[in-house]
């Protein structure tokens, strides 16, 4: 490859000497003004890309667009998030607007960062994905851009919302198992320690859906719930605690896939067959559950219409700042496939 | 929540009046400068945080920089590629670096949009996993911003390389199914239809290994390549040729574990047992071979190092664009799980 003098920032002149054409024709071609013809597009164009020239974002935005919206993530390894970008990608690709992506890795502290770097990045917009932040917190965000939180259940004037009704998700989880025969139905949950979260996130809410389709199934007193992670270790962790009962439960649900996959982990490690010994049921729907070999069981919450309603929202709060705030609640549905069936006899 | 006023960015001037000291002592503030008690810190510090202020980045730090990395990856959904940003935190959470993720999404024109907003968005440095862009192309990216490229074997003086030894990996997994009695070693590739990335590319070079050692092991008129992508679908659809083969191979090499996870479904749906029937072995070593139930051979090419190795480099280049380049290259070794046995008799 090529040796080359030290880096230099390309100018708008510098175009403009190339295609030897006035710097105000390029400008003209930066703004797709009128007046230019397409010959003198192609050529100005040409000696852009020949030059590599990069307009900053600004500029080839009106009123000072950067064209970029931020989405934070709390975990790149769930497979459920991609779904919701993919989501989101049908709806940004038929714009000039790029995602770019912060992965909070579920510490609080890097969400927080993550999201400052948005915002400093001039980005137009954000798209959180279950936030932990306080509403305070996110409403300070979406004071300073607009703002779509996804998979969070709480309301403000100052943004919008995206969730799935995770209280009918974890019911439709219940009645398939106690349908099937099941009346020792566990649930491996991911835990929450601050109380502005345990009211407002999927996980928490998953588990009171979980016990009261439980009790209203007649099955409050087998109600068992262990608090780790979603997470492949926070569900091979709550598996191993709920297979060392004295009395197993017949069937595990997972409050996501990618802790059912830790749970799936931990059952084969302790010899025990699925569905025969034990029936597993996630939630997400995520790639993984559709995977031969596995086939699992999984309520799917609409991950990609999740995203697409999320970059909706957040065009329509872009175009206008001082649109009344909206939430989407979605309907979840149940994926039946065969690593749940009746309990041993 | 509340209501509130229209935006507006809070200033240094709030700040000084919040916490009802000068400007010059905000400003010292936020340069860490001396000649500020701890005490007067809290104080600042705290009516910075209660107003919601946010410096801008640049501010924050010496010369202009904005402290972001940009990451661009080809897919989210590959599970390899958390393993490389998880080994580049591993460094930058040490330093005051965050990094911001833009997928490709497989498609060369959405990876040269995401590198541009990166440039765009001012960010420090950028880290490009498996670039499809040609060498021009990425040295006319180094010109503009310090780059280090992992998993594509290229060198630049503008640039600095992370890869590890494809044609040793592909050669240990050979050796292995050979030594454990198979003939039949077939391979599941990635397609590459551009000549700069023929040559370059981890994918091609794992292709090319897997025909040297299988020559080597006196196998050459066994070499049977199906060429589709490195995803679930690509392993799916790349088995399900192989299956239909007369003579059926008794080893699938898929390249990339994500593809091996799709020609074990595949696998599966033909009604065949892994590895009673084939064997199956994958590249990468992602969590998923780990997961119990699969226990997939794989090859570990390191990614945690290969992050954390790419971001030292990053972090040097961006103190000196002038610094000699370098390539790192690590060796692979091979985790064999319980997918790789004899051939049937």
């Amino acid at each position: 490859m090529e040796q080359s003098a030290p880096p230099r920032r390309i100018t708008i002149v510098d175009v403009a000497e190339h295609a030897n054409v006035s710097t105000t024709t390029v400008s003209k071609v930066l703004r797709n003004a009128y007046g230019v013809s397409p010959a003198m597009q192609a050529k100005v164009r040409k000696s852009m890309s020949d030059l590599g020239y990069r307009p900053h974002a600004a500029a080839r935005g009106l009123r000072g667009r950067t064209y970029t919206i931020g989405l934070m993530l709390p975990d790149i390894r769930n497979p459920f998030f991609p779904e919701i970008i993919d989501g989101a990608n049908e709806v940004l690709d038929a714009t000039d607007y790029q995602i770019l992506l912060g992965p909070a890795r579920n510490v609080r502290e890097i969400e927080h960062r993550v999201t400052e770097a948005m915002i400093d990045r001039s980005m137009d917009g954000l798209i959180l994905i279950v936030p932990a932040a306080t509403p305070t917190e996110l409403e300070q965000t979406a004071r300073a851009v607009p703002v779509v939180v996804v998979a969070r259940h709480l309301r403000s004037t100052l943004l919008d919302t995206v969730v799935t009704d995770d209280v009918a998700g974890a019911a439709l989880v219940v009645d398939h198992l106690a349908d099937l025969g099941h009346r020792r139905i566990a649930h491996i949950a991911h835990a929450e320690s601050q109380r502005h979260l345990v009211t407002t996130m999927p996980n928490t809410i998953r588990a009171e859906g979980y016990r009261q389709a439980m009790r209203a199934r007649g099955l409050g007193d087998e109600i068992d719930v262990v608090a780790t992670t979603y997470s492949k270790e926070g569900g091979y962790l709550g598996a191993r605690q709920l297979l060392a009962r004295s009395r197993r439960p017949t069937a595990i649900f997972a409050g996501a896939d990618i802790a059912a996959m830790g749970a799936l982990e931990a059952i084969a490690d302790a010899g025990l067959s699925v569905p025969g010994d034990i029936s597993v049921v996630g939630y997400d729907n995520t790639d993984f559950a559709a995977l031969g070999g596995i086939g699992l069981t999984s309520v799917e919450q609409g991950g990609r219409q999740m995203g697409s309603d999320a970059a909706r929202l957040l065009l329509e709060r872009i175009d206008d700042r001082a649109k009344p705030s909206r939430l989407i609640s979605l309907s979840p549905t149940l994926v039946v496939r065969r690593s749940s069936a009746p309990p041993p006899r």
